[in-house]
């Protein structure tokens, strides 16, 4: 298995019960990066449907998730011909920590769109990105290889750049093929966007819901981050990521808190 | 009470468990709306936490909802000094119709933005622009007074557009002050933005995440559908709803089944 693989790796141990070992690899400082968090829920909820695909995560992040044991809980709540829904928590050390809510479905890998709007975001070549390790020491950086576009990454200098957006190529390190579990991983990876007006520190997520919306080619990913609105503390940061074969295959949107007053 | 907070009251009946009385009054077609459904499980949320606003509010449609009575579980997950969030279910007939997680917070109704990207739409005023009754009689349309960009209402003639889009006003039909329980009605109120890519029918809602970004001003609300992709049979449409003062208040993304391959 991959590095990615067996980070994500889930054992039943019951009628919709799961142990896994979480992987302080994907730690950004102490905490486990969400979107990693998110690719073992997936695999809990996808293991007890009868469908491929976790076409639909809607998730809570209500406390720090540490390397270590964890629980998985799955409550399947509807099974229908076309998709499959379920609720699905993370427990460690006997507290809530995700909650999710998890539709599976089984997505054609040949199909072409019928209607899709813009295009992916024009993006320098690999060679003119920059890659970026959070301090902290070994962890997420050390897992993903992304590249960003320098002309996102202003505020890394302090000067940010004013414009919530923040845009990179994405890959494992390891040789795990991009899949489901990658899109997973991908709609939570960028730097918080909102750095890029000013805020300080982390962004803690409250509420992130993605979609997949087609089976990924092989091949880097392009992730772009933007937002709309910030204000009262809150702020909603969207995520398209685009495959080598130019397809939109997931979309997001968090909510989260952003600690410090902007300028 | 006004009718719409007549339609939403809920009566506590133990912790965290609550009866309604759903209002067919709400309906289209025979299945009652998800916005509807959304404002009634928004305040079973709040009533069960120490906030005033539903902040975020992601959902699961499992089943049709009819009118009569139902019953909702709030299930407490994470309080906070910020924010308190909850998993919340409608059950009627013993299934399960609905289920939430549903974050709430106290919003400072005099906070000015901090950054805001483009603003509202442009819409024609409000003489200019038409309601609409969909086919079933008595429902929606009775409480809920939408008055639609005559350019993006083509489909109505068999005439889709081509563009995903639908604008429209918003307000209550009976004097509900617009408030937070309005907002997730609004964000579920227009017609399925699909229908001018030429899907037929309506297109049932799989997940809706919302989220209430402002608490907002007195007055009609402009409400903006658009989408990305529709593809395999499945469409996100995302909607934006602006008050009076031209802020905006709401965000939602909904992933949906369309029914028919489009043109």
């Amino acid at each position: 298995m991959s590095g990615f693989g067996d980070a994500t790796a889930i054992k039943q141990v019951g009628e919709g019960r799961y142990e896994t070992l979480l992987d302080g690899g994907y730690a950004i400082g102490e905490a486990l990066n969400g979107g990693y968090l998110m690719a073992v829920l997936a695999r809990a909820a996808v293991d007890a449907s009868p469908h491929a695909h976790p076409v639909s995560t809607a998730t809570n992040f209500h406390r720090v998730a540490k390397a270590g044991p964890a629980e998985l809980i799955v409550e399947p709540r509807k099974e229908g011909r076309t998709a499959a829904a379920s609720r699905v928590t993370l427990v460690q050390n006997d507290r809530f920590v995700v909650d999710a809510l998890i539709t599976t479905a089984t997505l054609d890998d040949a199909a072409e769109p019928d209607w899709s709007g813009e295009g992916p975001p024009a993006m320098p070549p690999l060679e003119e990105c920059s890659g970026f390790h959070a301090p902290g020491g070994r962890g997420f950086a050390d897992q993903v290889d992304m590249r960003f576009d320098r002309s996102t990454m202003g505020w890394l200098d302090g000067q940010p750049t004013g414009r919530p957006e923040v845009r990179g190529w994405f890959r494992h390190r390891d040789d795990h093929a991009i899949d489901a579990y990658s899109l997973a991983l991908a709609v939570d990876a960028l730097p918080p966007v909102a750095l890029n007006l000013g805020a300080k520190g982390w962004a803690p997520t409250v509420e992130l819901t993605w979609h997949m919306r087609a089976v990924p080619a092989p091949g880097w990913l392009a992730v772009h981050g933007t937002g709309r609105l910030l204000a009262d503390g809150w702020f909603d940061e969207e995520v398209e990521v685009w495959d080598s074969a130019d397809r939109l295959v997931a979309q997001c949107r968090q909510l989260a808190r952003v600690p410090l007053k902007p300028f």
